[in-house]
């Protein structure tokens, strides 16, 4: 049997408690036959109340402090670990991120991975040893200076060491059973996914599914590394995501893979815009060179008699207040009319890579959604997902009705039929 | 003006307000014209914390990742610090012992400094920054695995650096304005001791002056590098710890330094001890062998009827339990009549230098302890320092009567006459 990468989040080792469990599950994994490589997250809340810590300091801690401080977390937790494995009789080691070889850029709190030279996690474990590795840190290549990846780094951390261990899969534990056809908060009758392509994976971590981050599933997907999330707290399988090719799984693979939401954007329209090249860049560029991520745009059709357009887009909730300044400021050379901001808003997703083949996907789509009262407010579109934007009060029934319209809900035996004309 | 060492300890540096407080006073040094490199324990109780958590998972924590544990906690201290002295507009950057190039050997916990290179806080003080390194912690030499350097290392970090970059001074700031004649919470009329020699300060680190530690005084004292212990709560110079002969001084050093005391010995007496040769050695071995320190030895003159002698030592209260059933193990092999164990007793010790030269030390002594109605147990001395143990309850009274005996009392002008025939 060959190399497993297990990965423990922050809630699976939040005491004392949780460790040694999380350690007992190691071990059976170590007496299974596997070698086993763990990469950990900081405990619970530590990372948070670092941060509250700096805070209190400087109001704008810098990047490499800010780095060197948020990494203690990790070191509690992998020394933690270790010790409580060797307590069960196993020889166990803890690796820093900089001592695994996570090498990355320069570019703290956000780095990039730039190469894995795993050397001496390779020697531990050919030694016997199973090794304890920090999750969400590195090394910056030209300085030094340690590093960490940004919030949920610790996927990545697991994910690169698995491809540059040759692993055979890397194992993401956490405190769910695995990723749901909807968030089960939400969706009472959602299910647990049994497996999903990448792609489906990776327009879910965009549409506000929380489970797995885009970046982590994204260099799953380059490298071919089978990933499987599943709970710390159960022994049952959870869902696995691969390379599902929808010819060889045939019938097995769903059309639908899930449907997931988000209440955490907000929509800013921009009235009265000149219907001429080069606006729309205008506005994008000054919200863009303040690094602010916007997700859905869409322009209306030009007024004929007054030559002006709206053009909408969505953005975190939490850089909202940030754009509207710079757009304020960029009014006068754009030349619009007004702005509009409106954090009363909420997006529901539909992702399948079935959708594809399937005519009537998005009819099905609209009609849940207008036969339980929803209004549309932005559309937008991906081969395999659609999106919607609406209020965000509706949000939570518009998912039930969308889930069950598409037989997802998990008593459900009824085959969703498509008609129509297509999507 | 040259390069600055300064040390802050855990007591300094407990809370973001502490932390705020210690960065002004770095930014005031480097402001004056210095090359300023500081040295930063854990904040408060961390350390304490942490080894609670090993303890929770692990009863017996192994060292390595013991190490691996303890060190986050100057990596929270350092990182908060330099992000308090950047907010106050200096360029400050934070380096773990390893990044310091603090070298050691590979005993874990309680590892020893081989060398120092400090390369990185060179170049770091040459750009103008302000370099802040994790006290306690070193890199092992072969095995580039973390070490500690075990309880108090913190200064022994401060001193070796100070000495790798040839400062000027090796500043320890704490929360007592310096090193006092006697323990100010036991002796109200205890004075700060402006300046000390060394030895003396060795001797009273020995005999339970909490100040500074006996290694990082032999250290200093290895390579002449001047000790400025003071608090980092007040402006106050005080106590200079250095290479302060008794010739060149003249009548500005004190003949003593000061008056320590130790409650926190334990007192075992073998009794009946065949008294013949290796019976003592067999004792002692026994000890030795598991690690543990023993203080003062004191043997009685056998009784010739009998040719039994009794041998009493000290030994820390914490090991005491080891020792006696380590002792009650080797009964049969040694062959000694039986045991008794005392933990109620405290030790009292004169220290100074001085002493060597001015005969009636000894003789004041006593008399200032059998005045105060004192017992002497054991009695065990140096060329420096004489120390007897007593009850422990006597022990508070005994240090005033001694400290005011040698006109150490703080509003005494009384000199002392040294009368009899020498110690």
């Amino acid at each position: 049997m060959g190399l497993v990468v297990q990965k423990y989040g922050g809630s699976s080792v939040a005491d004392a408690e949780g460790i040694k469990r999380v350690a007992k599950r190691i071990v059976e994994t170590k007496k299974a036959g596997h070698q086993v490589v763990v990469v950990v997250s900081a405990m619970g809340d530590t990372t948070d109340e670092l941060i509250d810590l700096a805070e209190q300091v400087s109001p704008i801690p810098t990047g490499r402090e800010l780095d060197m401080l948020l990494t203690s977390g990790e070191r509690i937790s992998m020394a933690l670990l270790a010790m409580a494995i060797k307590k069960l009789g196993h020889e166990a080691l803890s690796f820093t991120g900089s001592q695994a070889g996570v090498i990355t850029d320069a570019v703290h709190n956000k780095a990039r991975i730039i190469d894995v030279t795993p050397g001496r996690i390779q020697e531990a474990v050919d030694k016997g040893a199973i090794a304890i590795v920090a999750g969400f840190q590195g090394v910056s290549q030209d300085s030094k200076d340690i590093t960490t990846l940004g919030r949920g780094g610790s996927d990545t951390t697991a994910v690169a060491l698995a491809v540059a261990l040759e692993a055979e899969v890397c194992e993401i534990y956490t405190d769910v059973d695995g990723v749901f056809t909807a968030d089960p908060r939400v969706v009472k009758k959602a299910r647990k996914i049994d497996r999903i392509p990448y792609e489906d994976m990776l327009e879910l971590a965009t549409s506000g599914s929380k489970v797995l981050l885009h970046r982590c599933v994204e260099y799953a997907r380059r490298y071919n590394m089978p990933i499987h999330v599943r709970s710390s707290f159960s022994g049952h399988s959870g869902t696995w995501v691969g390379n599902i090719s929808e010819g060889a799984e045939g019938m097995e693979h769903a059309i639908i893979s899930g449907v997931a939401h988000d209440v955490s954007e907000a929509k800013i329209t921009v009235v009265g815009v000149p219907d001429k090249p080069g606006e729309a860049a205008a506005i994008f560029r000054a919200i863009a060179d303040a690094e602010i991520n916007i997700d859905m745009v869409v322009q209306n059709v030009s007024a004929a008699a007054t030559g002006l357009t709206d053009i909408s887009f969505t953005l975190p909730k939490t850089d909202g207040h940030r754009a509207m300044e710079l757009l304020t400021k960029a009014q006068p050379s754009i030349g619009f009319e007004s702005l509009r901001y409106d954090d009363q808003v909420g997006k529901i997703s539909l992702v399948g890579a079935g959708m594809r083949s399937h005519p009537g996907v998005t009819a099905t789509f609209f009609e849940a959604l207008s036969d339980s009262g929803v209004n549309i407010e932005l559309i937008s579109t991906s081969e395999i997902r659609i999106s919607v934007v609406t209020r965000e009060d509706v949000v939570k029934d518009a998912v039930g009705a969308v889930h069950t319209a598409f037989g997802l809900d998990s008593d459900s035996d009824e085959a969703v039929v498509y008609g129509g004309t297509g999507r």
